[in-house]
């Protein structure tokens, strides 16, 4: 067996020890004489399973108590509707669900493709106010909060603190003066601490740094449950999941037990701080390689870069100069990452180029590997 | 490592080989250097696993090529508010997504537990109309189609083929004079041959009889694509989900690769026609031990009784004499049980008693040491 060092941007590579442990506990959980796939979620094996995986969530983000911590489905798209619909309801809207002019407005701040999403998404369900935007230079930075036109009055603000796509990420946490910050992480959850108290709901898909895909994890601020628009389903209504330890229907058990074996990996590692620290050497090692470089290029602002996610460009790639270059550069670079081992390193189809991820069950010596091939590809093409 | 016969109604035992294969693959599928946990649900690995578990389930099913296969998230109560916010729409919506008086009526059969938390969600979105219950008996009879009162207008039917809870299965497929009948299989698709053409919709969570808890199949008849409500979630509408191979956004991958091995076993054990007559077999011989006893009984009448989900009472129990004596039984009746390794049996709790699940995953073996263990049970407490 030969692992590859993988930068899949999600499902992406998990640690190593906790793939251990599931293959070793498949047919037989800790002398259950059944795997975790095939336990009730009602049974007292299960509700020790999710009980720790919620304890140790708690502990490695410190979570503060007025905090519910929900395990869901239907991961980040679904959450662009979900979210809305759990937030803008109460008396703000008619007793037959339809959307009407009481409903409040929503504020978005749109740093890439996945605000764009959930842009449109909202626009479903509320009035959205885009009260900043770094489209119109090509996404390549967090507008600065200074120029944000927020509505004191907006039900919620939302931001996405990480551009999976475009590598753009918050080092900062907005002041929203009271009105919830609403917080898509689902590409740097868990990478660095957070000051939870500081959000109103966070949310994320567990592809990326969590665990497996399918498992959606919520946390939300208890003063914000209640506020269900009516058409919202029963199995993504928060206030009833909260009522119910996330077991008003059956949770997705398996993501859920792989996603505490990543909760422990992540305590053993020295949580959060500890995950910090490694997380900016490897992002200092590859971003330094790129800036040094003739050949290849970052085009996002200094300051908000991504930690998580780290698109490059062949340079004369990035000016749309000569598309064939690009296309047989990339060719051969994706080739040639292969048989060393470095996988999944394609850009994201819709801004082409390379991308590497590199969450945090990248280890340090990935990260390497691929400075060296970057190193020598550069050597033998330019 | 010993297993134990599970009998749970789901999440719900697997087969022993699927297990296995799961765990030599765990870090290393078939050579590529990961776990299909930490695959790009783009990248060609994933690509041929998903392709290939839905060829598997359209031969096992013979799904005619007017249908489109899903593998979503939500589950069963999921699908109960995403069916009709699929079904409902077109022409009968008003542009601003308000439900209005022209949203058409949808006719409900309820059997059980299940048929009502379908009706519930749906009158979030459709005016309900329940065509026929048994209700009133306790939910133990599936109602005769000659006294089902059908809207001829609906925009579909409603029914749930098998009651988890109560054990009541449709050994029919009711006429529906061309309107759409829509199908809750979750916990019987899979058991036996079923002739699908006879459905505009089939969904299921796939925790009963195909894999772990996350993963929702929906089957669906192509003219009924593009009826969906504004309101409804993009990851959820199955018009741009069957546009995008059910890769709108990330989909459960680790959930779709064990149902993968689920169906090549089952076409490994003979297909459906073979797991039918297994599945019978064992039924006659659990339900042929209950009606033998003096002590056991099941409810549910002879000809609408479940295949997978036999649900009984310590007779006392049944008829609410003697609530000590039910309270005392059942305890010791689990214990005793647990002791012979078989687990589980404890019936939903919204109904009390006992309840033995033997989808397709439970052998022979695991009915017959359940039946030894029922009569030695009686012969120690009548």
């Amino acid at each position: 067996m030969t692992r590859v060092f993988n930068f899949s941007a999600g499902p992406a590579a998990l640690p190593e020890p906790v793939l251990r442990q599931a293959a070793e506990e498949m047919l037989d959980w800790r002398g259950s004489g059944m795997s975790v796939m095939e336990m009730s979620h009602r049974g007292k094996e299960f509700m020790s399973i999710h009980a720790q995986a919620e304890a140790d969530l708690r502990e490695l983000m410190a979570i503060p108590n007025n905090y519910k911590v929900l395990f869901l489905q239907g991961g980040g798209m679904g959450e662009n509707a979900i979210v809305p619909m759990n937030l803008l309801g109460g008396k703000h809207c008619a007793k037959d669900g339809a959307l009407n002019g009481t409903s409040r407005n929503v504020d978005f701040i749109n740093t890439g493709e996945w605000s764009s999403r959930s842009i449109k998404e909202a626009s479903k369900y509320a009035a959205v106010n885009v009260a900043a935007s770094s489209e119109m230079n090509g996404y390549t930075h967090v507008p600065k909060q200074s120029s944000w036109r927020l509505d004191p009055n907006a039900a919620y603000v939302h931001i996405c603190c990480n551009e999976t796509i475009g590598g753009v990420e918050y080092h900062w946490t907005p002041d929203t003066a009271g009105v919830p910050l609403v917080a898509d992480m689902s590409s740097s959850i868990l990478s660095r601490p957070v000051d939870v108290s500081r959000y109103g709901l966070i949310y994320g898909g567990a592809q990326k740094n969590i665990g497996p895909a399918g498992l959606t994890i919520v946390i939300v601020r208890e003063d914000l449950l209640g506020r269900a628009l009516p058409i919202t389903p029963s199995a993504f209504d928060y206030s009833l999941q909260a009522a119910n330890d996330s077991m008003l229907n059956t949770p997705p058990t398996y993501g859920i037990y792989i996603a505490g074996l990543v909760f422990q990996w992540l305590k053993a590692q020295g949580g959060l701080p500890a995950m910090e620290a490694r997380n900016r050497a490897k992002a200092a090692l590859l971003y330094g390689c790129l800036d040094a470089s003739e050949l290849y290029t970052n085009p996002v602002a200094v300051e908000d870069r991504s930690l998580m996610n780290v698109p490059f460009f062949f340079k004369d790639t990035f000016f749309k100069d000569t598309f064939l270059k690009e296309a047989s550069l990339n060719e051969a670079f994706l080739k040639g990452a292969e048989a060393r081992g470095l996988y999944q390193l394609k850009g994201h189809r819709i801004v082409g180029g390379m991308r590497a991820s590199i969450y945090n069950a990248m280890p340090l010596d990935g990260v390497q590997a691929l400075v060296a091939y970057l190193k020598d590809f550069e050597a033998s093409h330019v």
